[in-house]
């Protein structure tokens, strides 16, 4: 039987894309609040002996767990196979450690709670920090889609003569490989400390790169207070205006225009959280992960085995 | 040890005259949003080896769970002995059953996620409508608090000559209880079907009551449109304007003014929930319920004892 998927309010369009894929089935729901702002969901797409998986990406979190929660557990005593999650992007990533004293370490409570609400999680470059892989946190099977092909394909396809840029060093490395995939050459800022208020920020050979266009990487645009800067930095070393990319447009406040009035030439985002600024998508890369991890699933549970519930 | 209380946002009044009431200490926290709207929380008031509890009202109950479980998570993980929830407003106590097919049962996914969190609960009055106790839906122990001698004690006290009102025959039982404890007659409108559409509603013996206050009492006003229906009955029959008593002032949308336009000469609620028209405090009777609790949780884990981290 073929996989059936259900969007949670917002996600309908990359549900939509991804069963394409696929080859899934889209499933019907009904989502709404009541009045007095508790959250009703509904199954119309019967998921008795199925694979399901739940399509939520997880920016602005808080008020999102609990819908998702209802719907898998609806899936579950409904007799599904199982039930997996694609979140696009994944909150609470960031606050691994207890850097005060009394400090909630949020990335292990969200874990361990997504944990016990499906079987298995898919994702797009989740924000590894100071974790090496998403199974020290996680203890539901994951699979990771890497964005940077999907970026370098598109910086081939639409910027002439492209100059990839890391705003600093932490960058570096994910820059060089977009670089390397999109056959373009890389360099990365360098922070000049000469006191201790007085940083200067320096563009490496510049003189070689006038005729290129930078374009600025990263994984997640929040602030965009990084980004913003090193535009700043690249106009003022006298490069052409930046194109600017990140995998997750967050884009907290009104970033989004702070950035565009900064010089960038243009902003563009993957698709893992719907924003004007989507022009890459990663509907092919996700649907090859949730293939990779239905057909672990099929091995760990064969067809046909009564799906067990989680307490 | 005195006990340890710490409020969530927007419950720091209510903590205050708990911690009062109980003789416990008022914690420290700070809970934030970040820019990109994930939660900070963190804990300022050390809690090792401590009685911890967190009141947080549950309505509009969304993006409240994720707070409260970093919060419980950081205070059992920083070494309290126990961490409970006063919760003056229980949410997700409707959806206690599929009604249509395919319905997420809410009830019961709200209340597994809450024992996950939690290891005990205080609440007021939850609509217990199909279950005879809380422990038919929560795995962990629970104390209720009755709202109704607080009522009937603001009533005794407020209105001259009180006729307490229930609006149809589910409310009759509670009104008639809050009307013994109040020392006041009550009546109960009854509903004469003559058609398909045309039902009727009678107040009873209404010669009798032209010289008395009605006073209308429910559990919860969310969209307040039995308690507006019901004054529009009461005025019709020739009664004075009736003062509307809720116990939780969940107040969806324009419910408020609306029943005040309506016709209500008061809208009285317990401050369960935060509302202009809160005037009966049910703090005493939180507090008393709460030292009910830890004594028993003082039996079952003697003082000593290392805290259980849960799985």
């Amino acid at each position: 039987m073929r996989p059936l998927l259900f969007a949670l309010p917002g996600n309908e369009a990359q549900t939509v894309r991804l069963a394409g894929e696929l080859g899934a089935e889209v499933g019907r729901t009904e989502c709404r609040r009541f009045p007095d702002g508790e959250t009703y969901v509904r199954l119309e797409t019967p998921v008795s002996g199925r694979d399901v998986a739940l399509v939520c990406t997880l920016d602005r979190p808080d008020d999102k767990l609990l819908p998702l929660a209802f719907l898998a557990d609806a899936v579950r005593e409904l007799g599904a196979r199982r039930v997996g999650l694609v979140a696009p992007y994944l909150a609470y990533m960031r606050q691994d450690r207890r850097f005060r004293d009394g400090e909630a370490m949020t990335s292990a409570s969200f874990a361990r709670l997504l944990s016990r609400t499906v079987d298995w999680l898919v994702t797009v470059d989740p924000h590894l920090h100071r974790y090496a892989a998403l199974s020290e946190l996680y203890s539901i099977p994951s699979e990771l889609v890497h964005a940077a092909p999907s970026v370098a394909a598109w910086i081939r396809r639409s910027i002439p003569r492209p100059l990839l840029v890391g705003p600093d060093v932490e960058s570096g490395q994910w820059v060089r490989a977009v670089a390397e995939l999109a056959g373009a050459p890389a360099i990365v800022l360098e922070k000049l400390r000469r006191g201790d208020r007085d940083v200067e920020v320096s563009v490496p050979e510049v003189g070689r790169w006038r005729e290129r266009t930078p374009v600025l990487v990263d994984d997640i645009i929040s602030t965009a207070r990084t980004m913003i800067e090193t535009v700043g930095h690249l106009r003022a070393a006298g490069l052409t205006p930046p194109v600017c990319i990140g995998v997750h447009a967050v884009f907290a406040n009104d970033s989004y225009e702070t950035l565009i009035a900064a010089g960038a030439a243009q902003v563009v985002t993957c698709d893992t959280i719907v924003h004007p600024s989507n022009r890459i998508a990663v509907s092919s890369a996700l649907a090859q992960a949730v293939r990779r991890r239905l057909g672990r699933e099929a091995v760990a549970v064969p067809a046909g085995t009564a799906a067990v519930g989680r307490v």
